[in-house]
């Protein structure tokens, strides 16, 4: 039975973790940590839990945590984890970071995208990018694992088999993203009330926002040189659920076939990766309160371009499931332990 | 020309109150008040009112406001009001508050429900109730108008008739309410997000909302005698509107004829009130952005109750188009000046 | 490994039927019955069953899958059920009728709400009313369960308790139910189009509802004699979910300490019950996406009135969920097999 | 005063021109037209209109109408205006076809992205493309308006400019364009559902979708030659409003302050045309209920990217507003009249 503290158990990320690992068969939460709601009861937050979870809030006290968990996840701001983390933490438990600190190797690009000094980029190259479908390997035993964003997580899914297969130029992607309100978090900003964010739809960050190096980062990989993407969120109102429509320049004619046998290869070992028809594009909707990520394309003959679509709940394989996946793979467990929710029909 | 202020322009019911008045051709806003957004542009709040609305936000002093205007309309929060204004304040300029303080008659009642000191009780006998359909005449030059409350101005037109002609038992009125999120204002607060409001419907502040008082004083007057009602609104996870739905124990027999003619007859000049066909429910959808209000009734002759249903926009007759309806009876202008939008058809 | 057939599997609650037992352990669905889809695969219809399910839609012949099923949950309209069920069929394999036809014990009450013609009046008796909390021993074998409707098992499951312990008078009983827009059925019609749903409330079936004589039948067993309520649904803009908010008259004076005494005693061993803490309304949010009936209640001193509110997934507890849950029983399964989700955050 | 008839007036365009127009000064309309509600009170199709519609819907008798009205609105589907347009016709009443009949002026280009065949290809050089800020002139006084599709009038107003001054490569344009569920109108089917579209986003018609050709015959007037483009809809969880977003490849290094001043000027004449500050972008919100389109841009100098966005409110300046602008310029009236509304605060 892993033992599991959450720091930030009560923000959106933290509260679908404990939903998701209160139906885990071999992980038993120990910590909610909650600064805000520090000695209230957990379910007095999150009304769903109720007679569920009987754990008051706890502070954030790393130390302490180190203690009593096998693994702490942190679904907190920027800089938390990075500054709590060390050698001695590391040897105690093992660190899922839901934030972005430990994302990005290069700590210059990362204080220049995020605005905050990198105080601990000495665990920048331990830390291991926790895309299972990609990394694999690497998460297995892994200490400190930083949990992707959700943005690249959908991203790069949708995009890396295309730019490995050499079929796409990389430098001409454009990213239009397409997020839940969830994805804002639980913060108390006007901005994010339900009269402002109802009946509207609204680009934000364009040009500017944080995911862009994450993405262009895994994509580099896939590329084997540096690659600049456009990246562009967008805010929808519903709750859950992040949209992938992304553009390229196909080098090279591509067949439905030649397409659809690129992915179904490239992804054969992945469950939660579900390769559609040529042609489908993907919904938010087919993969609500699921780990699945579904990933689509359409060849646009006439303008010579390649359109790819992927879509997952941001809250699930965009942030607590694939920490749980995550989780599962550094314990030796079964990947799908605990993450075999059915897609809701709506 | 109507030289009109608003204390509170940056709330919900202050910026209905803005987009009403920009088309309002007797009235023109001469102060945007707004203490959080002091000295910034108003059109940087609300883009929608980009390169119509040209001000900046201004403080909130109510002597300056009363030289500048002819009349304040005080979108505040409760205390607000009953706090500045005076026999000088009103002798320069008309109040329309639009807040709770002069609503009800008896300041220990007021006090009692809505837990604050009321600071200028030597006001409430001058104080109209601003409900134009019952109190027309009194508003007329009126200086100091009580604003009615969202939930009372659709419950007191559902039900006052049907009190007053002593068709039904005014103890047993119960009146279930459902509204829309911007009732609840634009405060800055989580139970407000998107994502909590959002798939979601509760009740609040069961057996004590402090419009209960409010409903009650009104009925009273209908009865000529004391009333107790039961009042429980819900919160619906949509924008605006307000639909009431009212049951009463018959005190005789009554023929749907007989109800449709006594609405007819109480609202037959009233334009703002439209008596729907005996057995159709109302709709919030059918009065969204507009100032009428919809009253229907069914008689159950089974249970021996009459069913009614009202329906307003809370943000137009429950809030600033009400105002604007009291702002044109106290000036002499036509009593639907500004008020003529088409209820939207979604 | 109990062999499910599902007859109307492309509905609403045919597809939360899948989308349950495709995680329940000791269930396999061998027929999805569907007379709109057949021959087109199941994941066509509903995308997010996508590599979840490979078999295509099946007609609805029931003899047929009776042969193949030891169970067949038919979750069609009024009437379709109570035409095919025979004593033959019923030898073979058990039905879980998700419609109303044999929710009541009276034809000619079925025939009068329903307006259609019962044609096997003859399995009446022997059909249990699937509320297992209240009929948890006549289920167990049950060959021929009734499975409630959403608002009655809201509704019962509310109130029945008060009713049995003589705290309120049953005839003052008045239910006001709201409702997520799924209770609607996925039936093409305009009123149910997103644009004419969205940003709305409406009462419907006010006086008229046909589930009003199911809630009352079930009272009546409570009271030990005939029982008048008054019953009025509102759809709400939402996906799932079942508020009930009823109003009752306290035959005396009632503490809040007896009134939790009193719900947590009569639901003591039900773990898909959770009694609220007094004061507190239930909310639908709570139990999104789960099996739970949340039950609340506040006395009103002032008014002598009891206000009580219930929420539950009209979906799941509210149609396949409670099916499930009913099946169980009657195979002697864990009654809660299946259906341990845990509600949403959102 | 100008009598105005609607074909096709119980869809959400025609109630969108029917809300418009009972404002409007100098408008009457003296026949509603709907196959489907013939007979039957306008009224009672959109309960909004309740008192201030007392007319029957009427059959679609093009010939009797053109007798009745001075000009008529075909809000129908493809083909019908195109079918019943005659030289007669065009003598006795102006039309705006709110169709796509009239947009694309090689009939052959229109039958291979509509599939079906033009009737009267004779008209199409006489028809005038309805963007008034584009063709003004060409408008007054006009006998057969094409009125634009609802992502075309957003998609030119926010590119035309920059590509009519050279700024960027047209062939590099790739529109990712947002859609609320009134544009896919108000027909039965079950993919616009409530349950269907809330929560849930999705791209539809990629690479295929008929409002591609219309953009780029508008684009290529302003690139001096044929242009082709990348469009993609989505459909959004929301009534009404279209976000554009653009992105192009900067042929030269531009300054946001030439950016501004190249809009400003291009729109400088434009009531309904509103230039947004460098950076800002657009949101569907702040053009709510209204006839303005909001254009905005954002240069990110990484990339070599120009990010266009545009918004509009698609029932009002995507449809029926922007008929209603027509009429205004057809008959010389002042072209703002019964179109002054402000946009929505939500």
């Amino acid at each position: 039975m892993v033992k599991v503290g959450i720091i930030g158990s009560t923000g959106y990320a933290g509260a679908e973790l404990v939903r998701i690992l209160l139906n885990h068969p071999d992980a038993k939460i120990v910590w909610y940590g909650s600064r805000s709601y520090k000695d209230e009861p957990y379910a007095s937050v999150y009304g769903s839990m109720f007679e569920l979870v009987d754990d008051k809030c706890l502070d954030d006290d790393m130390d302490k945590l180190a203690e009593a968990a096998d693994v702490i996840f942190t679904a907190t701001p920027q800089g938390y984890c990075a500054g709590k983390v060390s050698e001695g933490l590391l040897q105690r438990a093992k660190v899922v970071d839901i934030s972005a600190d430990f994302r990005i190797k290069d700590a210059a690009r990362y204080e220049a995208w995020y605005g905050i000094h990198h105080p601990t980029p000495e665990f920048l190259p331990e830390a291991v990018y926790g895309l299972p479908e990609l990394f694999r390997e690497k998460l297995s035993g892994a200490r400190l694992v930083a949990n992707p964003g959700c943005f690249p997580t959908c991203s790069i899914l949708t995009i890396f088999p295309w730019v490995k297969a050499g079929f796409i130029d990389p430098d001409s992607v454009i990213i239009d993203a397409k997020s839940g309100t969830s994805g804002a978090g639980r913060g108390a900003k006007v901005q994010n009330l339900f009269c402002e964010v109802n009946e509207n739809i609204k680009a934000y960050g364009v040009a500017t926002h944080r995911h862009t190096p994450e993405i262009e980062d895994q994509l580099a990989i896939a590329a084997g040189r540096p690659v600049t993407v456009q990246f562009t969120p967008h805010l929808v109102p519903m709750n859950r659920g992040i949209l992938v429509t992304a553009y390229a320049k196909l080098l090279r004619p591509v067949t439905k076939e030649e397409g659809k046998e690129l992915l179904d290869s490239f992804y054969k070992n992945e469950k939660f990766v579900r390769v559609l028809p040529p042609g489908l594009p993907a919904e938010t909707r087919r993969v609500k309160g699921s780990n699945y990520a579904d990933v689509g394309f359409i060849i646009d003959e006439r303008t010579g371009r390649l359109v790819l679509t992927g879509a997952i709940d941001n809250v699930v394989k965009g942030a607590a499931g694939q920490a749980v996946q995550n989780m599962n793979i550094i314990f030796g467990l079964p990947e799908d332990e605990g993450l075999n929710m059915v897609p809701e029909i709506f």
